[in-house]
């Protein structure tokens, strides 16, 4: 199998191989053959009695110890795995709403509430009365609903019930799977999933999609809490992969999820002290910040930082041997990059009390004094800088331009341009008329289980062609950045002449004197809810529910628990959702069935597993026919 | 391997293997040989590029797919079972605290708050006002405290540390481990073990730690509401084993963990209406309530209800043929139960919404009409019992005497008549007389990996006669009841002359007319924090910190991840901790030296791992003699 078709991904690879470093290619390989046991969920070590296993096939036995069968093992396993999706963007969530908090009271003078609009928006539409109030007093409300979101309570998620069609919170409470707090979803999830607990695995898998809308809600407030404090993405033009790295300055990549750190660190890398600074040891052009996975996402749309590559290939800024430093927060941080590091110059910067790495160096950051902490970081880059070896430096020379920065509110701002009055009119009239046949949102990770990117542009061909409109967000932002699908370039060349129409009437109504780009760039992976808030919309505007849109997902490339979890909430929200990797589920029938079949007839939404990308874009075009013919279009 | 020393259970095995019906141990033997990987804790499914393994010798890759290494695998999965035992612990007490609540409020007419003394020593504790307040009053206090200790907070759980020495609050607050949340401390261990986020193992089992300070204070929480509710254990006389079967009665078995349930169904029981109506339908001696597992224990100390067995026989109960209903909670219910009550007829009942088994009816259990769903549970048990096919009973005559029920509480209550001025003057004064030697905490379960109950026993024998006072709870009770060592018989079988001198005198003032028994039944394992209790008012007596004190604590059948975190607090406590079964950490040298010698310097406590029961009950010994010389004693 190919590796990448990412040519700068394969030339960094290419160097490493010469320099005899390993990546993330070479362990999996030397992983293989994987565990069947574990492919399938047939293993169990959740008590000191196993591990526990069953043969997928139909030898050996057919129970664990405690007489789990193959239905309750493959059940827990994918109830703990959307477990832990859930702490983590739950963690992301209540991290910027204890800043939010900090920047209302006062004791977080770098983040000043740069949207204030936003924030009255998302005040407004929780309950938190605005008319007549300070800003700070808006934002400390807001702040702590969010919070109290965490908590157990009577009531329901305040981000999970205002933020869905009245029809879905019907179904939710109708199937008893309405979150009541995120740390509690996540902690029950725990408890029924160990030793002699839950023995049911459709009660089990109600718990988890119980636990998903929880994760719903964490990466809802994240991204409302993101806007509130660091503005509402609008599009921006930036470039993307290796070839933005520049050899002439101090090369910072910020990589990792959460925009508390990586939006101030952008801000204070333009200080002229600190480039003055970068340019006295010797990089005339100063510093120049790269952005990698999710972080890339965040600091792209808001701030044209061009964004170096996506997870999998996260080794490979390092490769390049520009990279001066690479900071880090949390989540899908390859712990193979301090041994990567170190066959460089480049500093590994840990930053987060949770998320050490031997090796690295940890300078703590801290939201009251966090442009400090800011300039700490790029202080050690430029030490860093000095100790490069230019003999070893390859940049690929390999980019492309990316437009990003499509909120909802950008896409609405840019829709009302071509109705004033009522903005999701003209979306709406195209979805009825065909030009756009159905949305198909793309979120997920890069793998290396799947060539790198090949499953992202085999199927955006396809669906494009055939008139889906196509958001992003999360790492398949990543894959269609670095191959120029966020151009309105790609939309001339890919878009079926319906999609091509829609997008060319917008761009030209925007005064860009062309189409809007093929896909629009939504943000990072928990702005997978800007996407829920625009099929909603959609749904309300329609007067229908949101299992009735044509509206499909696909995480092609899935890696993460957290996508396991942003999966699960939305096949809960009613959409076909197509997972390009088998999840470690086929172990059961039952569960297999329930995800990809009973889910239908309860939630409306069910899973899709298809290998072959062009097969899966079929499938997820059809689907959209049905949807479509339920319609009456 | 033998199975069991249990004859009774034996007895049960074979009727078993008669009737061609397999259990637990037929699962385990067909498990054999277990997964290597998984028995090292070095194999990892925490994201979809999984799984990956690493081998436990010095062949094939050293690293997962991201790079995670040995320690990283290992430790992540510590990590996580001890955050699944908290949520479990969490779970069993924010239930007792929702029941509080609703007492105090006067929506739960069936839970009077029985022990005013025991809820205003809480609350005094925790700092709720007492004086001239209702007691209504100080109980929806106390209870809101309990909840709030859920939810993170800024400041740290209130059970954590209003429940131990000031020198261990000073050790936790150094070391970053004081829990600030129950839920939140488990969300947080999931997210920093997904994949990326904490990759350095000492850093992540820190974490473990902390969420481990949760799971006490959840357990302290669970066994403080539990004698509010249900009133404070003194001693009572009862009997324990399979023998307690009554082939004349409706025998119904309470499995499970949380009294809310089984106190009830107790106090049900013995109406006459429903005892009537049992004798109308054939069972001339009534309704006859027998404990499993630990709802066995808390039913055993507070109601002197018969104790059928422990966790792993839990099958035993149904396969002697003449058990009406098996009626569970939650934790530490094998699935196997449904197949092998199939196979009598013998209802099984699940009462839970989260612990639900196919082909198990479900009568749900709701706190505000408790009472009336405990009738519906005994006359479903009538009705099963009219289907029982009397040629099928083998009732094995086996059981034994157990007197249960010594809370902190009763033990002060018995020393004080030693000392009234002074109760705790009288057992310091043999500690430091050496007439006792130390003290040894025995928790946790029966595995089916060892000799059933055999470790406990072979422990014991050496312990005792070495004069160190043995404690006991969870199914280590239940393995020392069902043997005759909570009986002064045993004590005076097995104890040394300065232990039997010391059991003697208090059973004496106590007008026993002979000694205490051998071993203190202190209740299930959430009570684990009553022992915890009483380890605290020694130090604080003897002004002195945890890990100085002679007291150890001892595992030796060890199952659960609840166990694991148990175990885990323990050593945090400064408690040296056996365990008699490998926990798979083995895989990393680092985090085995961790648990077992760097956790020493950090926290004085730590594991010892010996599954030979003579060398741990050895080990042990010595190092209640390091920790007596070190006393100067």
């Amino acid at each position: 199998m190919e590796r990448s078709i990412d040519k700068a991904t394969l030339s960094a690879l290419e160097s490493a191989e010469k320099a005899g470093i390993s990546t993330v290619w070479d362990r999996c390989a030397a992983q293989v053959p994987q565990c069947g046991f574990g492919e399938a969920g047939l293993c169990c070590r959740h008590c000191l009695q196993g591990p526990c296993r069953i043969s997928p096939f139909e030898d050996g036995p057919r129970t664990g110890v405690c007489g789990a069968n193959a239905d309750i093992m493959v059940s827990r396993g994918l109830s703990r795995a959307i477990a832990a999706g859930t702490a983590s963007h739950g963690a992301h969530a209540k991290h910027m709403a204890h800043t939010l908090l900090k920047a209302a009271k006062g004791e977080a003078p770098d983040y000043p509430i740069r949207d204030e609009n936003k924030l009255k928006a998302v005040a407004a539409r929780i309950g938190v009365s605005v008319d007549g109030r300070e800003i700070n007093e808006i934002a400390e409300d807001v702040a702590m609903k969010a919070l109290e979101d965490f908590s157990e309570k009577e009531t329901p998620l305040t981000w999970a019930v205002t933020t869905v069609t009245k029809g879905r919170v019907d179904t939710f409470l109708k199937l008893g799977v309405v979150p009541t707090g995120i740390d509690s979803s996540i902690a029950e999830s725990m408890h029924r999933t160990t030793y002699g607990v839950d023995s049911d695995p459709v009660n089990i898998i109600l718990g988890a999609v119980k636990c998903a809308l929880a994760d719903y809600a964490a990466c809802h407030i994240a991204t409302d809490i993101a806007d509130i404090l660091f503005g509402t993405p609008s599009p921006v033009a930036t470039r993307a992969n290796l070839g933005v790295l520049n050899k002439n300055a101090v090369n910072i990549a910020l990589h990792g999820h959460n925009p508390l750190l990586s939006d101030i660190l952008v801000q204070v890398a333009g200080e002229k002290v600190l480039n003055d600074s970068a340019k006295a040891a010797g990089a005339s052009d100063g510093i120049n910040v790269v952005g990698v996975c999710c972080t890339g996402n965040e600091i792209m749309m808001r701030h044209k930082i061009p964004m170096a590559t996506s997870s999998v290939s996260q080794e490979a800024v390092i490769l390049t041997g520009a990279l001066d430093a690479m900071v880090v927060d949390y989540q899908c941080i390859m712990p193979s990059l301090a041994g990567i590091a170190e066959c460089f110059h480049t500093k590994l910067i840990t930053t987060m009390p949770i998320a050490k790495i031997p090796k690295a160096e940890h300078i703590e950051f801290h939201e009251p004094d966090a442009k400090e902490c800011a300039r700490k970081i790029i202080e050690a880059a430029i030490v860093a800088f000095k100790k490069r070896d230019s003999g070893r430096i390859n940049i690929p020379d390999i980019s492309s331009t990316a437009f990003a920065g499509f909120s909802v509110e950008a896409i609405l701002s840019a829709l009302s341009l071509l109705d004033r009055e009522d903005p999701l009119k003209p979306l709406i009239d195209n979805i009825v008329s065909g030009n756009i046949y159905g949305v198909c949102l793309f979120a997920g990770c890069n793998t290396v289980k799947v060539t790198q990117d090949a499953n992202y542009l085999a199927m955006i061909r396809e669906l494009a062609k055939n008139n889906v409109l196509i958001l992003a967000t999360g790492c398949a932002s990543g894959a269609f950045a670095r191959h120029g699908f966020m151009t309105p370039e790609a939309t001339e060349k890919y878009a079926g002449p319906g999609l091509k129409a829609v997008l060319t009437a917008i761009g030209q109504a925007a005064g860009l004197g062309g189409p809007l780009p093929l896909v629009l760039h939504m943000g990072s992976c928990v702005d997978t809810s800007r996407a829920a808030d625009l099929a909603v919309a959609i749904a309300d505007k329609l007067g229908v529910d949101l299992d009735k849109l044509p509206i499909v997902a696909s995480a092609p490339e899935a890696v993460t628990e957290k996508a396991v979890a942003i999966g699960t909430w939305a096949v809960a929200a009613g959409i076909p959702t197509h997972l390009g990797v088998v999840p470690p589920v086929l172990g059961s029938k039952l569960v297999t069935e329930v995800l990809t079949s009973t889910a239908k007839d309860l939630f409306g939404g069910y899973f899709i597993v298809e290998t072959d990308p062009v097969k899966a874009a079929k499938t997820l075009i059809s689907v959209i026919g049905e949807r479509r013919k339920g319609l009456g279009l």
